[in-house]
């Protein structure tokens, strides 16, 4: 059984035999007495053994090393000593794999950078007991939420023979023997797997489109795959992301969603990860409940770009940047608009020539683009409506130089049943992040991906 | 608001003005009267519409073609007609985008076929909305069955330095630029941005067991890709792989899990697209509820290996392939137990020449082993009990030339904390195929791909 069991229900298993596997979190042993954590990972909480002469093998026992797992027979009992109400007496306790003394993790403190070089130990210390079940937990709120209103999950194609935001960063794939291209002088497309070359995609909007257009309500979850060599604790070169995409929904709609969303999700990981949620909060010195209260209890402010120029303008504050209309809103600008509204806000109605092409162009030169900004971190993420007539989106792509051609069967959308539709892209380590409080993104990723790091 | 909404609960609705969105799945006028099938994709029931001279433009609205894109302003109605309890009578029928007449999907039969080559418009036909709606909600089935069982659902990384079960298949991802390769005739590891050799991921096995030594209980639940060139109905080079490992659990818990997952999910998704598998044992006569009806109401067998190759000596029957000990069960020896059993039945303890070298070791020489077979569909998924002991287990690798040092972390499991473990790995497209009783992978994946084949 489970120690989550135990717990969920400990009067249940008062002064009854049974059985529990897991893994020694903590020992000591005195004289006649000895006490275990253990743990099972099933839950966050350790349960406490405690074994002493009447146990069998009592002195052996005493000599299990730290990290070893065991099983253990017993009975649970009202807990004598304070600090638990309830731990488990050891009538046996079986040694099932030991742990010897050279194990990394030995208990004292480590830095996060060693637990990096540790990744395939790191999952059994405390610190990321916690973060990679709130991370199982927040992937679970993302389901949740779109299926319970009536989404249906999209898995978007990975391998992708077009791009749908510049090719730099996209990673390629191929079945040719490098080395043999190399001697030979020469690419064998046509002993290519697909024939022709083929990259990992790096957004799944324009699959997602096609689905909307059919299902109204979508999303996708899956796997992005950037050759990003940013070295910031914000990069990894292959992340999750969440991407959904409503028909018949308006910028007003998809920001309506967005906030119900991050909402939703919050709450849910308090609930169903409460005591890794609070473990979380005492790292950070309590103020990560109370920037999470914050943005449950705020309502997203809707600012146009327009009129946060004018704030930073009237600021009177010493930019590195120049506020300008026209200019991106750096980190700098943004950090000054999350301590003006003190809340979460969107900032919508961007200069077209700061948005991508697909965006719903305005008649002012706008387009119905908008970025979540939370306080603390700035751009969470960015949403759209997208351009669903034919004519405006060709005749902006013109203008970008690009090669319609590519881009038949998006195009096509347009031509047969068009409709207003808006979508946005989560990148789900970032939300991870704000919600654990961790700050870099290695250490929320079970195996991180970054230039030069490919391990496990 | 969604169609959805008003089928589940129509009677709030009636006589209330409403307004909906969608897109015209039939159309036909007559001289006084319009009718129109409206599907706006959240729910699999058309919401029909009556339009007539009452409503403005009554004679342009005849015209809005098959295809396009509506807003509907009426009211809800106890509909006089049969065949459905309720209908829209329209006040206001708004055109939102047209879909002329050289639309592909033209109300008439079509091959699959075609339908693939229209992949991008395929969703909107009423097969499709039935098979991906299934794919979602049973998408949804595994998290619910996992994470409602105390499962920590694990992201596995899809990029990997090494490789679970044999290069030959794998992709191999690359930033250098083959024609400069070709024309330098020099692999250039250190601009490579791993600066190493790196493919896809075929299995997240392994990643899992570290986690699970951490969790005790964790799933995977993401894509995979093979460069797999067989032509057949059941291969494509993407496809979506569900892997639980699970510490402490013998082969025997395994198979428990496994068939209470297969159950499960098969009631879940009979219970959420009800609809949708309703239309689907229409189109294959009714033999697939009573297929899916059979799974449930079986106890699954559990039958040794050998007493299989028994089973099958014994019947007489004249195999292309003779069965005997040692060698592999072939599909026609799949469909003859399948027939003898009448019930989905593991085939369990295989002699450990035929399984992979991390399957746990019996002094006999078989291996804790087991492969799920499923009358009408063959062998679905393989499970086992993984070798814990690391001695047995360098042995058996150095028995099969493998390079230890490839494995150290892996080995290192065994090393620190060790336990008894298993798992199994569901490809996620063929569970769909059982399910759905669609024939072909192509048909239940949104973008599939294959040899040669990477459109979209």
């Amino acid at each position: 059984m489970d120690i989550k069991e135990i717990y969920e229900s400990y009067k249940d298993y008062i002064d009854k035999e049974i059985e529990i596997e897991g893994w020694i979190k903590k020992h000591r042993k005195q004289k006649e007495i000895g006490f275990i954590d253990l743990s099972d990972g099933t839950c966050f909480k350790i349960l406490q053994i405690v074994y002493d002469k009447s146990t069998k093998d009592f002195d052996y026992i005493g000599k299990i090393h730290y990290g070893s797992s065991i099983k253990v027979k017993g009975k649970i009992i009202k807990s004598p000593g304070k600090g638990q109400e309830f731990e488990m007496l050891a009538k046996e306790i079986e040694l099932i794999g030991d742990c010897p003394l050279d194990y990394p993790l030995q208990p004292k403190d480590h830095s996060l950078e060693f637990f990096r070089e540790q990744a395939y130990l790191r999952p059994r210390v405390t610190l990321f007991q916690a973060v990679f079940r709130v991370r199982s937990v927040l992937a679970m709120a993302i389901h949740e939420y779109f299926q319970s209103h009536g989404y249906l999950y999209l898995h978007a194609p990975i391998f992708t023979a077009s791009d749908c935001e510049g090719a730099g960063e996209m990673f390629q794939v191929t079945t040719l023997d490098l080395e043999k291209v190399a001697q030979t002088g020469k690419v064998s497309y046509e002993e290519e797997f697909f024939g022709k070359p083929v990259g990992l995609s790096v957004s799944t909007q324009f699959e997602a489109e096609t689905f909307a257009q059919a299902f109204k309500k979508v999303y996708t979850f899956g796997p992005t795959f950037r050759a990003d060599k940013s070295h910031t604790p914000y990069h990894v070169a292959e992340f999750w992301q969440i991407e959904p995409e409503v028909a018949f929904c308006d910028l007003e709609g998809i920001m309506d969603i967005a906030e119900e969303l991050v909402k939703f999700v919050i709450k849910y990981t308090q609930e169903k990860a409460k005591d890794e949620m609070d473990y979380l909060d005492k790292q950070s010195n309590g103020k990560l409940l109370d920037k999470l209260t914050n943005v449950l209890t705020s309502t997203f402010k809707r600012v146009p770009y327009k009129d946060c120029i004018e704030i930073l303008k009237k600021s009177q504050k010493e930019f590195e940047f120049k506020p300008d209309y026209g200019s991106d809103i750096s980190k700098e600008h943004e950090k000054y608009l999350a301590e003006y509204f003190k809340c979460p806000f969107f900032i919508t109605m961007w200069p077209k020539e700061l948005k991508a092409f697909y965006m719903k162009q305005m008649p002012d030169g706008t387009v119905a683009g908008a970025d979540l900004e939370m306080p603390g971190i700035g751009e969470v993420f960015g949403m759209s409506q997208r351009e669903e007539d034919l004519e405006k989106l060709v005749s902006r792509m013109k203008e970008l130089d690009m090669k319609i051609e590519d881009y038949e069967w998006y195009l096509k959308l347009r031509k047969y049943g068009t409709c207003t539709r808006s979508g946005f892209g989560i990148g789900f380590e970032r939300l991870i992040m704000y919600i654990t409080g961790m700050e870099n993104i290695r250490d929320v990723v079970a195996y991180p991906r970054t230039e030069k790091n490919c391990e496990y």
